[in-house]
């Protein structure tokens, strides 16, 4: 990475200049940053007709939570890689990536500013009909053509080697499965939920679901995960949804991703509670959280058992039946790293907005109690799911 | 690989002669070829004192047959890592690895002359006391050891690339999960077996239970497995146990090394019905094959839980219970893999000279009905097992 240098507004327009071929020669470009300058510069470079691209570089460092640690510059690669990768197979839901160059980390993609962050979205009540769909397909198609159903095994170990992430994984396998379940200084919660937190922490079957769900994602390169498909990595619109943000990309258990994502629909519906006060506003938001989770989960699981009966090419996974086990295991690890990302968006390190903007710290303290008990009982009851209805009847029996 | 040239006797001296620590300066070497030819070329370097070194050199194709196709070289690199990794662990188990030229595709070992094949020896009726404790020490040991339990995360990660192994890997898919299942040239079987094996290809519950165990075979870098530990990758004396020819090493599922191992042992079991006509050496003899599939299952178990318990760095999966929970799933994954072998070696291309060489065809045949059935018995009911006891109870129940 020798030639690393960070960018700033000046010379990302000369970088782009040099480039060429994004603007009519001899516009006036201007731009400026507006990342939250954590782990990423991002800049907005538009002309005056207002064409516009985004220009994203990684910094070879993270902030957080005033500390400063190194962290590998490859992520950029990984990111572009998955989005192109990803892109592939489901344009019109992932970001376009415009060109990448991994020495400089940098990556230019399609300017999405007509869109919204979903977690932002979310908050303020707004609902999207298409969003459900379009994240089932997306995680249906991805996972199943990045699979050994579909891909030959030489090429998926290709693919495995090529999208080895260990620092960026390190990181989630410390905040998804280690700190929430003991003493660390990278959580944070309030000292009143310490009763709840150590009740989790005793728990052993808990524990050892943890671990199960820990080994699966150490040790099982199903298929190229987005690696972290939360509601802020999610742009929409009414009529679109956008993956961005893959740079946690890895060959991981399909059903993380999955998993992420209901898990961050229900820390939004626990946040509700302290949210809207009037109840029929309320109830109409969380049903159509449910009505989103339910369906997310049926279309992925007729996306992928369609696919996998039409288009598996591995001869003895092709087995009558094999692919309804599958996805029932893949079922069950969805809903194990669903509790898993409630209970360490609760307590760990990365809290979500949903909750922590919450300004009422008694209504905040109900709703974080709700994520860690909804976490707690989706993990310990995982394995009873055999169908996507009983993991939608398990998540209702346990959310009011 | 442009560096590359076949060895022939004289070549060999030159190379060992030019290396010159493993002989005293000035003494007289002689050498000869004894390996089959097919996948190496196997020499002996000796001085006229009977000091003697073993030079194996992978050749670029392999014959099998009467085929010949292209063979990646890049698995000489593959046998002598995985001998040194593994000797770090367990040096009195493993072939000694005295140098090894990845360019050339050589690789000079200790010379294990003075011990003999497992798999002749067997064959033989001989028995040896202590080969069940060497390998279950050694199975379980450097399972252990390159497994998440024990490697750092990232540590296991960079391991799991530098042994991406997909030509020979692609092999053992081939041979174990697909063609027993399907007609391809490479089977070959007597026609009296026919109906066994269309049997066995319309058996719905063990055509799923072969997508899991393929699946998992493509999908669980557990560890860094030998790969082929069949009786022939095996030297015996009464005093040591030494394992070679790891050529197929990758990182895959704990049970497979294990269940390959039983697997032998049980071919060899179904055998000797045919081999030892008196019936009280024939009992002996499987008797003594019984003793040793227990004493392997139990010792491995035992040591494996023990360094679980003492050993293991991953704080998740330090969690009360977990260790036992994975060890039954390892057990059920080598019943299964136990399973397969029996088959593949039965009706599929590589065969075993224990029923091979059974020269009465009537004979060979029931040889072969017994290790059919008890492979399809295996992997149906692999998984009601939960202890070691469990797995020998259920071998019993169907060797008989």
């Amino acid at each position: 990475m020798s030639g690393y240098v960070a960018f700033d507004a000046e010379k990302v327009i000369d970088y782009v200049t040099h480039l060429g071929h994004f603007f009519a020669e001899g516009e006036t470009l201007s731009c400026y940053e507006f990342g939250d300058g954590n782990l990423n510069l991002v800049f907005r470079v538009q002309d005056t007709q207002r064409n516009s691209i985004i220009v994203k570089q990684a910094l070879p460092y993270a902030r957080c939570v005033g500390e400063s640690w190194p962290l590998t510059l490859d992520r950029a690669r990984i990111e572009a890689s998955v989005l192109r990768r990803h892109g592939e197979i489901c344009p019109t839901t992932t970001a376009k990536v415009l060109h990448h160059n991994s020495e400089l980390a940098v990556t230019i993609l399609e300017d999405l500013g007509q869109l919204h962050i979903l977690r932002g979205e979310l908050n303020q009540a707004h609902t999207f009909p298409q969003l459900s769909q379009d994240i089932a397909t997306y995680l249906a198609k991805t996972s199943f053509y990045f699979s050994s159903f579909y891909l030959e095994p030489s090429e998926k170990k290709a693919l495995v080697t090529e999208f080895t992430n260990p620092e960026l994984c390190a990181i989630t396998e410390d905040l998804f499965f280690d700190d929430p379940y003991r003493d660390t200084e990278r959580n944070h919660f309030p000292s009143a939920l310490q009763t709840s937190v150590n009740a989790l922490r005793h728990n052993k079957a808990l524990l050892i679901e943890i671990a199960k769900l820990k080994a699966q994602f150490l040790n099982a390169p199903e298929t190229l995960l987005h690696g972290d498909v939360h509601t802020g990595s999610i742009f929409v619109s009414a009529e679109q949804t956008k993956l961005i943000d893959p740079e946690f990309g890895f060959f991981g258990p399909i059903g993380f991703d999955l998993g992420s994502f209901i898990g961050n629909l229900l820390l939004n519906y626990c946040a509700q509670h302290a949210r809207i006060e009037a109840l029929p506003k309320r109830r109409n938001m969380q049903v159509y959280l449910l009505d989103c989770i339910a369906s997310t989960l049926s279309g992925f699981y007729a996306t992928w058992l369609k696919l996998a009966k039409t288009q598996t090419r591995d001869l003895s996974l092709q087995a009558e039946g094999y692919a309804e086990y599958f996805l029932t295991k893949v079922l069950q690890d969805a809903v194990g790293y669903c509790g898993c990302e409630l209970i360490r968006r609760t307590i760990g390190l990365a809290h979500v907005t949903d909750i922590d903007d919450i300004e009422d710290d008694a209504a905040r303290l109900e709703v974080q109690k709700r994520a860690l008990q909804l976490g707690e009982q989706l993990i310990l009851n995982a394995n009873k799911c055999h169908t996507t209805e009983d993991v939608y009847q398990l998540i209702i029996s346990f959310v009011n």
